[in-house]
């Protein structure tokens, strides 16, 4: 950590800052400049501290120097953490594909939905139960009855499922039916779900918020790795920006952001990142190029009667086309499309 | 509603979005431009249907009319909303000062600054006990313990109490004490804590999110007001922006747009909105000369030895120089500041 | 300057490091920390050495100490600057109001404008001749012949005139005729311009940009110090967020940043800020409450007749009501309005 | 377009609308809502012409339906535009490649690049004579002087060169010596640098503002269209958010949506669009899979000697892998890379 003191601070200032410090455990390292005096502090527990050094008198800022996480950071763990989901596996040389509707709407689509995708390629269901809806007037979606379609639908097509939960006291639940809980974006830093769900341990899918950094977003799996559930699965989405033509600006570069900075693996989806179908496939296929571990994607048998998302959803025909043209693109960059799961034995739980 | 088809598109096209739209309930106008067709969808139900159209065939765009909320509109209830808390009325003629530290981290903290508070004039106490930290590693609030504080202090001073309620299975404890529910920033569209939140009956206080719109935030309004919970007061709080010299972006423009759309009272919390202590005076300030019913602001005793948000924390000689000032622009705008509690008697609960 | 090394860089990357600070004249202080290395770098040219040191091997990242800017600092320069245009003072006790339509649509609308903005209270009359539009086909203002027709209405009424300069072939024509050269917000950063501008000797309002820091708008203002000209009147107009409810979102809290930060006067922009004439009168409000030196406002005779704009200008009555409400803040903040010109002679050039 | 009254609006404010609307040249078609009237208005110039209507009484907001752009539109000219500069083609069935140094710093620095990328497989060499810089105390570019540079790098090579024009009086030496003439992020909306440049007749690589909308920029395109010039290649490079581990946030989705909403090429600058040297070849082939016809590449000798944006600048030996791993990604995507020019004649002007 670096304390920057004001220009003209007193000797004084730059005593009480130093003992400060020192009541810390952190050793001192005065510089003092032509205009301004810094002072470097270096400690073991440097990043567990977070004193209101900017309150004191003559301080101008406090910078850190280490990253605000461990668990997740590259450092302490150099090699690349695999998720193994029912035979798939999430972060290691394949790229996997996760595909469903955005709500389970009844019994019927949910297994018409499940097993057009598990033909296409998918490799993983999806699908929401609990929907966090930004007006209450619309559909809120099927809650448990949700969660039994798409067991239904798992043991009919071998695809293990991903659902989201939405809040702590729903966990038991969902962890009861899903093989992987999904953490919606809005809920990025609800700390006592993100507690509650690596609690299950389940594999993780932890999406980013609409304005989460990137150092936020890892600070949310540093929650999850903390309580020793080290399944985490980062997801972006989208942030939001000045843009309004796509519903979120998808931000690809965090892709090597993560993989450089972290161990973990990351999936894009491209159906909420921007909220268009006619956008999806290409940016599928960027995603993939630049790295990603696998992509979820909103396919729906007939997106104009969907009750939610339909405008962002692919028709099965469209998911087929994009499936196939991720393959091309997986083997240019020296992988391959997760090889199906083949038969449809019951998987996960 | 209005449709408008793709340049090209074709009569069948417009014919199956007519049959969709009739089909759920909507009278329909038909507009061909020179170069594009229209659709003016008419119906009672328009604000709670949400068809996918934009997934249909030869659909460029859908734009809605009506605002997607009512309970909380102007013109659902024209008339202020003003909310009662122990003798002290929030979106009334005058403007109400809540103050406290970000955190309660003491018995003796948290009394002391109640009282400093008080004698400077403030109307409410804050303090919270469940504190969202994005860091693991950071000081998670001393919970229920601090609840009981809270309490003690409210008590003491005759101060109602405002604090955070972070999550659903907490709703209750938290309303066992507190006066007003705060629901945080990261919280805005947590909808189910929203629900249980509104079914206590207490007034709550919903922070923007800070990626939120304002449309967004009203709608996370409805959601309360929909549970028959007419007592929301909406707190301004910053919004996340390029901008990296204060900690976020003080959206000083809501408040005329929020008293514009809604009847609902607002203040404007500038110590989050700004994260320095410097711009806490200036901001409350700017808040109540444009119209904000109150303003809540983090006081410590010793923000330099803080837990939290040390950085925008006003001690108790620059709260009390703040006070002052922002009577003389209460008083510039028609206003004043709301009475002082005056007696010790325990309000609330 | 600090530069950190990453863990695991090699002593050669820091010998490597320490040569090219020495090379360009730093004096270093290693810190050896835990985990990382960091150089402290010390020396009178840090401000203006840009050394791409983060291009080399084992370098994590670089991080300034001092501002980039120097001229326009507070430190540089403590006490306020004051600008004194035709009479009128900008930066000293009292709050200055400009006014006046967005374009010179003709001769009469411009005299007219002019008259009544003064009557209500006005000091400096603004008008756009040349006009930058996102659109080819809009409106592009009257170009010389607008400046004539400023001059004139200056002749009439004795205002001094404020008109923007958008490229530097016309710096010499604007500056012929204008009193204050306005520089618009898309070209905060067309620095050809800025130096043009500045050698004129005219003082200069300089809109931030929209996607402008803090930071790159005093940068810029230091582009024209370094000139040599030391009237700059910086101009908050509103940054572009997600909001889209507002045109832009007017950043408030960059008022005491600027006033903290540098020594010019700072002046607001409400009727672009917001794009809504709703927001007019609360923003002004708001912005004098928190420290603005004045505001500069769209006022229109027939605002649904305006060639640009008529929908964020005020009418003469809601101006005139404007200038009353101002005056009250104005006072509740230890200030006055300033005193309209009083006599109709020629100001200015 | 649709006006859209205010719930309450009085019959004479709905008259006084039509009455304006028929003046204008519109045909009216009035829909009656539950709560809202709206009025569509159908006309030839609808795109032309743009009416405060929103200031009028009653008027709750307008809603254009028609694309402000019309040149530029895919409607207009459904086939793409392919240019052609020295041989290569850009918007065609192959991936261009523009490469070289952000500044041109001496003589042996571009012949050295120069020949480097070439041999690398760049089709087009970049590097800016004139550099706008945010700060007064950076090197500035060794402008005419660089320029001449350039021109022998070319000549040497056989590559094309593209360089920026910053400001509208030196349009005429930078199109002397320049193949293709850029136009900075910065000055995507400077109109008078617009025209000018596009009457040389030169093709135009416009750089997205850094907080431009996509619909701004295909805008700031329609002005150099209308002065017929139908060469313009539009260029992504990140938009400014709050995201600060980049430097810009990487739009790659405006690529498909620019395809979907103009015949224009579109190429990727995924230098300044990360800001991260490390950045770069993750995200050129992320732009490369999802349609872009190009990219430019910020490649120096030896980065951390680089006058500029040494940071992003990728050595020759990350260029030549780059270029390897771009092509493979382009035959995914059923392209190649555009053939490298093979002989060493003068190209262009």
């Amino acid at each position: 950590m670096i304390v920057v003191l004001q220009k003209g601070a007193k000797e004084e200032d730059l005593t009480n800052v130093l003992k400060h410090l020192k009541m810390h455990g952190f050793a001192t390292h005065i510089v003092r400049g032509t205009e301004k005096t810094i002072v470097g502090a270096v400690g073991d527990k440097s990043r567990l501290v977070n004193i209101p050094l900017e309150a004191m008198s003559g301080v101008e800022s406090v910078i850190p120097i280490l990253a605000p996480y461990k668990l997740a950071s590259r450092e302490f763990k150099p090699e690349d953490t695999v998720i193994n989901v029912g035979g798939i596996a999430i972060g290691g040389k394949d790229v996997v594909i996760m595909a469903g509707p955005c709500s389970v709407e009844s019994k019927e689509q949910i297994m018409e939905t499940a097993i057009l995708v598990k033909e296409a390629g998918a490799n993983i269901l999806r699908g929401g139960a609990f929907k966090p809806r930004s007006s209450p007037y619309s559909f809120q979606g099927l809650k448990e009855k949700g969660l039994e379609y798409l067991a239904l639908a798992r043991e009919k097509t071998g695809l293990p499922i991903i659902t989201e939960v939405m809040e702590s006291e729903n966990v038991g639940i969902v962890a009861d039916y899903a093989d992987i809980l999904q953490i919606g974006a809005r809920n990025m830093q609800n700390f006592t779900l993100l507690r509650k769900a690596a609690a299950t341990g389940k594999p993780i899918l932890l999406k980013r918020g609409p304005s989460a950094t990137i150092e936020e977003w890892i600070l949310a799996a540093e929650y999850i790795l903390v309580e020793g559930n080290q399944q985490v699965i980062m997801c972006e989405r989208g942030i939001r920006t000045f843009e309004t033509y796509t519903r979120n600006t998808l931000d690809l570069s965090s892709i090597p952001v993560i993989k450089h900075l972290t161990h973990l693996p990351i999936i894009v989806d491209p159906s909420h990142g921007t909220g268009k179908w006619r956008c999806v496939t290409p940016m599928s296929k960027a995603a993939v190029a630049c790295g990603a571990d696998g992509v979820i994607i909103e396919v729906h048998p007939r997106p104009s009667e969907a009750l939610s998302d339909g405008s962002q959803s692919l028709t099965p025909e469209k998911f087929n086309k994009l499936v196939n043209e991720l393959e091309a693109v997986a083997q240019a960059t020296g992988k391959a499309l997760s090889t199906p799961v083949t038969d449809n034995s019951k998987v996960g739980v």
